[in-house]
C-alpha cells in the first residue's frame, strides 16, 4: 500500500516515490539502466507476471521516465528507452546498491558497482556538488524553498524549534 | 505489492527494497533523519494510520534500523531511535530530494537540502568515493562481487554479451 500524498504534496522525497509508484518500478529502472530496453528481457529478468510488468511500464512512460519506442513493425513490438528523466534516476538506485552493500551482505557483496572501462569497483556517496563533502543527517537539514507554501514554511519552523528543545 | 525477490536474492538494489519494505518507510525515515522519534510525531507529520505507522516501525526495528527506547515510565512510551545502519540510509532520502528537485518541481522546490550550519541550499550528487567523478549509467556497471554465485556470473556475463551486441 502507498501513501497517500495530501499532506507530502510538498516534500520532494514523497514527490519521487509518487512518481516512481512501486518498489517494481525502481527495479525496471535498475534494469534499464544496465541497457535492457525490451519487455521479455525485464519479464525474464525480474520474473515478474506480465500484467504487472505491463502497468509499470505504462506508468513510468506516462511519468516520462520512459519513451516508447517501435522496434518491430510485423508483430508490432515497442521497446521502452529511458528518457534524460529516466536516466537521472541512477544516483537513486546507485544509493540503493551502496547501502545495500554496506549494511546488508554481512557475508561478501554479490555485485559491486564499477567503473564500466576499467572494471575497477566504485564505492558510491553522496556529496555537495559544490564542496564535494559528504552530505549528512548530522550536517544537513532541509529547508523552504522558492515555491514553499505559508503553512509548509511554518511546520518547518516548528519542527526546527521541536529537535533544537529536544537536542537542549 | 512488493517483488517476489526470491529470483532477485542477490541484487542489492533488491535487498535494500525487501529491507525498508514500503514506501511508508521511507517517509518515516526521511522524518527520523529530520529528528523526529515519537510515534505521535510521526503520526502528525505523515496523516498515516496508526496501526500501519505500527507495522512499519516494527518492521524497520526489526531489520536493525531503528532500536526501541523507553522514553516514559507511566505511561509507557516508546521512541525510535535511528541506529547506525538507520543513519547511513541518508544518502537514499537524499538522491530522492535531488531527483524530485531537479525533475519534479517544474515551478521551483518547495524544500531544499542546506547545510545545517550555514543553511547554504546543497545539490546533492552521487560520486565515487575514490576519485570524487559523478557515477552516472554511462560511465558505471555492475561487477560480480567476492561472493556472486555461478549463476549470478553468467547472468552478468549473458546480459553483458547482449547490450555489447546491441550497441555495435
Amino acid at each position: 500500500m502507498q501513501p497517500k500524498l495530501a499532506p507530502l504534496a510538498e516534500c520532494p522525497c514523497a514527490r519521487a516515490v509518487e512518481t516512481v509508484g512501486e518498489w517494481w518500478s525502481i527495479l525496471i529502472l535498475r534494469d534499464a539502466l544496465q541497457g535492457l530496453s525490451r519487455f521479455d528481457e525485464f519479464e525474464r529478468s525480474l520474473g515478474i507476471a506480465p500484467n504487472m510488468l505491463a502497468r509499470r511500464l505504462k506508468h513510468l512512460t506516462q511519468s516520462g521516465l520512459f519513451e516508447r519506442r517501435l522496434y518491430s513493425e510485423r508483430p508490432k513490438r515497442y521497446e521502452y528507452v529511458l528518457t534524460d528523466k529516466g536516466r537521472d534516476f541512477f544516483p537513486v538506485v546507485v544509493a540503493l546498491i551502496g547501502y545495500a552493500n554496506r549494511h546488508l551482505a554481512p557475508e561478501g557483496a554479490s555485485l559491486l558497482l564499477a567503473e564500466r572501462e576499467t572494471q575497477r569497483p566504485i564505492v558510491p556517496i553522496v556529496v555537495d556538488a559544490v564542496t564535494l563533502q559528504p552530505v549528512t543527517a548530522e550536517g544537513a537539514t532541509v529547508i523552504a524553498g522558492p515555491r514553499a507554501s505559508t503553512e509548509l514554511r511554518e511546520r518547518l519552523a516548528a519542527r526546527h524549534a521541536a529537535t533544537q528543545a529536544r537536542s537542549n
